[in-house]
């Protein structure tokens, strides 16, 4: 997908929504346990009853590799069953890879080619040869890692140097010069939403991925404020709270009514 | 594996080498590919041919991520392969894994849990609460990155503060307060060997696992210089040198040979 058809997107669908399946197989509804791979029903009714209100979709990896080979298998199942809906949607795989070129040229593939995702998240510690090889892929996307929306950001991403410039400065400073607007977009977390504004200046036209609107106490109004740019440029993720918003039958119809709320406050957003 | 079980096989095996299971299906020899599952056949083999030189096996995810399904199949196999064979030896997912504690877990749970490895690579980016679910299994380890092998660790590990402390620096120095010598050990690449002298000041005791001896052009004797300690400290690994030393029938001969050239080596600095 290209950078402007995801802003097509956003306009279509008055959101930039992202549903993070964080599918736990200890917090999905009891009842789907009836079937043979609970959490691909689950996802699937997730989808279903939330896809008109959404940008993306992001399965964090590690939910699925919890259980091993059943859990790869659910998420191959989820992305195939997205993909033959036929509806434009910006797929993310949450996996904060990156390893030496050769390697994280296998992982790739692994997303890019085995698995359908439009996207990737990558850990940018490792520079830029652990970044690139996801880079040659037309209409594929790295979403690096900048600013984290967790208390052990603190720990390394504002150290900073005799500048004042702090490690989550440098790491979009450097890395936008590695890609563009068209092939990279940024993770940076919305508990630190006044944040934006300074990452705005460095990155002022990229998409930028904010995880942590809802269970990690992220407020939308305050990231459209300092995110916001002409073609939109967010995607702001909520996990949890759509898709754990009821652990009974319902728990689809209240996972639409949940992303429906946001939905509309994002459509009076960039409506 | 405890720190001074770790030790004792060292003295045991007189060996430090751990080999890199990195087992691209492009480069396994071709008769294999007549196996149902080509990849654990190579796996297979190889582990036969160097068990009793080698003190642990280390997959990289990445290979196996990229071929699916199939992949994670050849990795569980192979891994409970290596447990049936009863002997010990210390496991090691190369995963560079990494995320909110919440989702650390799961990663964890991944790795320790449905698979038995003995330790998990984890990227320090994201902070202490990425890597703490990861220390909360007896006997099983972290190996943080701290410097790595590739040329793209320019781009951020060396970044510097007012005080000339580099990142790679305070990963070392902060990550250290999170576990202890027993349960935490530093990823530092051997093209680097004379910095093992400056992370020895940081990390007396731990173990530190240098990749790169061998296709990424580390030499042994330069690594033992600067890094062993009085329990060894080291864990220094081979991949394609070892794995890949044949494309024909005889890979996994030429892999002992490659493997007991190493050991030898080996031998005369831990005897």
């Amino acid at each position: 997908m290209t950078y402007n058809e995801i802003i097509s997107l956003v306009k279509e669908r008055k959101s930039f929504l992202c549903i993070g399946l964080d599918s736990d197989p200890q917090k999905i509804p009891q009842h789907l346990h009836k079937y043979d791979d609970p959490v691909f029903e689950f996802n699937k009714q997730i989808v279903d009853a939330t896809i008109d209100l959404s940008l993306a979709y992001k399965p964090n990896l590690a939910f699925y590799e919890s259980s091993g080979l059943k859990g790869w298998q659910s998420l191959d199942r989820t992305i195939r069953y997205i993909r033959s809906l036929n509806k434009k949607i910006f797929l993310i795989a949450d996996a904060k890879r990156g390893d030496i070129g050769n390697t994280s040229k296998q992982y790739a593939k692994a997303f890019f080619e085995m698995m359908d995702f439009d996207a990737v998240t990558v850990a940018p510690y490792m520079g830029e040869d652990s970044v690139k090889p996801f880079l040659s892929y037309p209409g594929k996307w790295v979403i690096l890692l900048a600013l984290t929306s967790n208390k052990g950001a603190d720990d390394f991403q504002f150290f900073e140097d005799k500048d004042q410039t702090k490690l989550y400065q440098r790491v979009l400073e450097r890395s936008s010069l590695w890609g563009s607007k068209n092939n990279m977009m940024y993770v940076a977390g919305a508990t630190r939403a006044e944040m934006l504004a300074d990452i705005r200046k460095i990155i002022p036209e990229h998409f930028i991925l904010v995880p942590g609107v809802g269970a990690q106490g992220g407020d939308l109004q305050e990231v459209a404020k300092y995110g916001l740019n002409k073609g939109c440029g967010l995607i702001v993720n909520s996990s949890r709270g759509i898709i754990f918003a009821s652990d009974g039958k319902d728990f689809a119809e209240k996972a639409n009514e949940k992303a429906l709320e946001v939905q509309r406050e994002m459509r009076s957003l960039v409506g």
